[in-house]
């Protein structure tokens, strides 16, 4: 009996929650060891279909990993990388963009095999990213792009008919060339000009820590100035600086709140937005009243 | 840990169910102990407007319990029954018009309270329910009524407006006179009416047992067949028969699940509702198959 | 032949009108005399249904005159006045709030027999009628209210469906305690509130008199400014000042016509609103052209 | 006082026939004495004006009258006829398409004069009217037609857009040719398409006398067989017979009522429509109940 | 296969501008040669027609020309003009009023036979066009009218519905009196009502020269700044001089485009509107820009 | 002038089928040496936005050509064939896979550069293309598939909002495996699933002849049974075959025309669709008149 009544808790703690995201967009950047492990793909990708299930309008922005890597190889190329960046010829590019596409069309697969509607997008469709070359430091890394400029339309389209949208983050500039674009990047400019009211970014971490070396200090949320205190404080690791930059601009730019969450935790997005506390890290804006429903 | 994957797993057990019925007529016959106690009140009202919140379309039907006698005795009338019938000459109808309209009125306050339009209707309203006269083995026992037409049209707009109505169990007759009618009865006919995906009766025991002696032998699942076995053998009791009469005749007429729930337990529409297993006894087609989500 | 002339020119003076309030609401206060006698009754009953038949949406809001005084007595409690205002302490407010559901039901079936779909609510139903307890020269008088919010959703909501609504004078304070409320303050409430186009009080008195002692001054129009300089003037009587005060404050806020009619004359209604010259006092804003057709 | 009662009888007999024919399509068809006499014109027009404004869609069909004869004169022909049909030979067939032009304007000029939008049209715009030619026992008689067919789709169209339509009749044979219809038939060929609720012939005459030289006989209703009767009793005088074919042919092929009116009486449609009795003869189906409101 | 290619580059100029022009409206004068003549008569009607079936909504106004003056000889009159403009006494008008007709009725079938719905107007249908008189000099000159208002709804629900209207130019004063119009003025006050796209004058001249002795020098672009110099500079003789008014303020007041063509060009309308160069002359707003494809 | 007129008679050819084919599907497969000459990719990709421009809603379907052959070998492979299938192994599906998407998005882009908003799939979005395995006289070449379903919703969507869809010839099997479809054959279950107007193959022939041997012999149209008897005489070449087998089987399941167009001849489409002789051959059903505007 004692069961049950944890399970009506449960079922109390989550039910409003659904009500409150009803109809409303929710980005997931995936990537990371959550994309390398098939269970933890079945769980991603079931997680996802649940959500648009009970009414939530997901998109999905994907990276390519370490297959695109694999591929560079198997033609007998050697990657090449500045301050990190991989330094990408037009090769390269045609390399990227092709296992981009096989890695879009197998997460298009997953979701169609729980019966749900998805459709694979590259940023070039209908013109959904438009970018500008970017240089590192000055120097010219080939063809990586930053967005400049998101053409929603499309998206509005295809969730209006209730497909999932599934997107390879790759651009064209002014001259209609293709350009690789950082997927967390790509994400946060999507959420942005959808006005999405999550962007959810599944990382190989648990979320942010006052500490970084007190794993009992993961903070549940964070506003925009506590944020930048943060950044400011110099706590914050190199790797996560811009992921952190990505949220807090995410967030003063219109998304209600962005998620950094585990994605090795299964079920991670279930558990982040159904239940009280959450899991992982929620930023939200200064202004927002911190109240035990405030998701 | 442990506890935060027990969550995942009763969301990933309920999700489905919500988008399952989603724009479905549940019709709840609320009555017996669930109203007198003030804690199980709150606990059915706050059932009823989460199922609203997550999609469903409830209606409520209820009943005036003990409050009737009271008002009947506090006029200094002496209340009179025939086979456990209420004679009802024309006066004690007023009376209890007036107290059904009292706790009408009550219900709806109390989901008001909670942030959901409600609105109390009798079945006199816009023609809801229409009765013949009804006679106890022949006798006259005043103005009690069998519902002999339902007309939803009203259900219907307010439903589609997004309104929670809430019944009170009276109904006019072809010379507009006024009869009262039993609030199961009016429940059935009301959930027959509209089509309604579900018909809940909140009563003071667990469900249907095979053995009314072995509290351990209660039915989680009995198709219109099983039921007419069942009443055949002459086991369920005399208070029992009318309420599986309900159950098999809704079912037969096109609701498509009838279920019997103890109103004592706390959040049992939820957890009936939204478990696989449930907690009462679930009432469906012959031709239904016993799948572990035929819920 | 010339009675022939006379149908043919009542119509001609009737039926501009009744394209010119199409779709137009119209709220009529029913009480006093007209309330008591059954013949009246059905005459305004009658009235109202035919307003709806050619293309008004009549709101009925009602009182419950005596039979609240009979229902207080039978149940051995004595009435108990302070500055002619019942004294209503929490049972008398539950013998109102039951006498008048009852009264609200009859003039529903009343409505019903004559083929029109007419809905019973108090100002409970969705919030409908919002009250601030009132005090009588600072005296706690129980739960008496004055109408301070009005949320017409529900009524737009039944009208736009083509139902009658008929409303009893009950709203809830902030505390969802119920409070009883002058029928002839809530008529005027939800006339504002719905932008209605008319308001029309059955009284037992003919109209405005200029002179209260020749009956040959009735006024047929009054300007706000007009009746103000009346009220100035002293002239009008104790019980008149607060029905022209809530005739003034409808006009001043948006109700586009106020009738003060005499129930006991048949078919005032249609008499006052189909015809040139109308037979009780209509209230009219100052800027209004005092044309032939002003109506 | 009994002034006042009289008008409320008028219009309580009057309202419901105007919500029974709301959004009803009524054909008129205007000719004979109420075309000559200004005041009477005036009257036609006033009238159906108001049929509209309550919520009617009418339709008039009107002929030329004298005019044509007179404008056939002007030019130096002289008219001539073979068995009472006139010889329409291409140039007088001219005359009367510019002679009904001119009638049609000012017609839809007195309409527009009253507020209300007209049209003008001819059996011409957008292929109305399609006729064969028609001859005189075998003879030749110059482009006079038969109504072969009604493409009513702009008809609809106009009255959607609340448009009063008022035709001319003439048509167009298979070669696009001319052709002159008589107006009686025009009216009842259009009745038919459009599937009319009424028809109403303003004539000369007061309507059917069960004896034609006694004035008391006039018949208020009859139904199609007890016109057949009428017709094969030999009392129909000779002008009156196709009258007569038309109403019994209108009424056979879905028209629900058609009227013979005095088109001398002042306002006879008002009187005719909204009064139980009307003033000239109904035709009705066999089938319908003769109950005090079968109009 | 030389001829084949010609015409793919006829289709690939053309397409575009389908495209461009699709759902928009274009105002056709009617008049001249083009309309004495039976093959250009077929040819302005086939064109109108293929705008029409390409997605144009085009609307024709037409002249009476030669044929009013033979009417107003038949029945015996004079002409009589003053500065060129005709004395229209009542008799005048009402011949010139039915002549209208004829004309447009024609227009009408010749349209049906193509099998596109037309409908013929006058300016007095739906109150289309209303006039002041018009005086020549301060002389009276009877019944000849300037626009002064058009009330374009009738041609906007004619156009939703996919009628091609046709409309002769006459019009009613404040007393409802009927007026004869200028074709060119009615077409101009038209087009701007409606925010036509293009205005196309049909007329007897190729369209504007720089120097009217040199047939070489046609203009093809004319902005209204270049309008207005060539007219100061006086080379532009007296019959040009209101129609290049008519075509400056038609540009002005928000036709985006308006021609002069040459009625005698078998399918003028076709060239000028889908070839670049165009076959007339062409006005435009200043700050248009002058792209190949400014049309 | 001649020349102008020229110009006017292709607009007069060509206008009414843009009407004709407003709103219609067009699916043209696009491969062959049109595909490989970036001037002739230029001209196929201009004629299907003009297509688009003016009305038409077209799809296009591509195979991949010799870039799949290229790419396998990078990866240092041999390709292998049995009776000219490719023996596709999983790793050569995946380099088609990924070769097929590369030319996909390349195709896009060239659409977007025109100003027109293309979106690529492949037929695993949305569950568009499912396949069955395919056996070559019995024996496994690997992931070759024949389509045996066709789910079009995602296709409708995409037209409903103006998109033109791209669809790389990639499906789906029971066990959601990848496979290759030959390019013709998905095009052509594509243009029956869609019921399109039209289905138009790009080839390296002129069309269809009557004798092969003789250049002047192309036939222009040509119905199913000719199209059976000319297969039956076997004078048609084994290449031919299964794209007659095709165009049969496409005109029999509702596609109203399918045309064999030489690609390699500049705008091919343009000249077939909207000239009435055509250039290529056009199969019709067997019942269809062969009148000049047939097409």
């Amino acid at each position: 009996m004692q069961d049950v009544m944890k399970k009506a808790e449960v079922l109390i703690e989550a039910l409003p929650y659904i009500q409150k995201f009803n109809r409303k967009i929710i980005v997931v950047k995936y990537g990371g060891s959550a994309m390398s492990n098939e269970d933890l793909q079945r769980n991603v990708i079931q997680d996802v279909t649940l959500l648009k299930l009970v009414g939530f309008k997901p998109i999905i922005v994907h990276g390519g990993g370490k297959a695109i890597s694999n591929w560079v190889g198997k033609v007998g190329k050697k990657a090449e990388f500045v301050n990190g960046l991989r330094v990408t010829d037009s090769e390269t590019m045609e390399i990227a963009e092709m296992v981009l596409s096989k890695v879009n069309k197998q997460l298009v697969t997953m979701v169609q095999e729980l019966g749900i509607k998805a459709i694979g997008l590259s940023g070039k469709d209908s013109g959904l990213l438009h970018v500008k070359k970017k240089y590192s430091d000055g120097q010219d890394i080939g063809f990586v792009g930053d967005v400049d400029k998101v053409d929603p339309e499309i998206l509005y389209d295809l969730l209006d008919r209730d497909y999932l949208p599934i997107i390879a983050p790759i651009g064209l500039d002014d001259n209609f060339d293709t350009y690789n674009i950082n997927a967390d990047d790509a994400a946060c400019a999507i959420a942005k000009a959808v006005g999405a009211e999550k962007l959810a970014f599944l990382t190989d971490i648990e979320g942010v820590y006052k500490d970084i070396n007190d794993k009992t200090s993961l903070i549940s949320r964070l506003t925009c100035s506590e944020a930048d205190d943060l950044i400011a404080s110099g706590q914050i690791g190199g790797g996560m600086l811009p992921k952190l930059g990505n949220c807090v601009s995410a967030v003063r730019e219109g998304v209600n709140r962005v998620h950094i969450l585990d994605g090795r935790i299964p079920h991670c997005l279930l558990l982040e937005i159904f239940t009280n506390r959450g899991i992982g890290t929620m930023f939200m804006n200064d202004t927002d009243e911190l109240t035990s429903c405030a998701k």
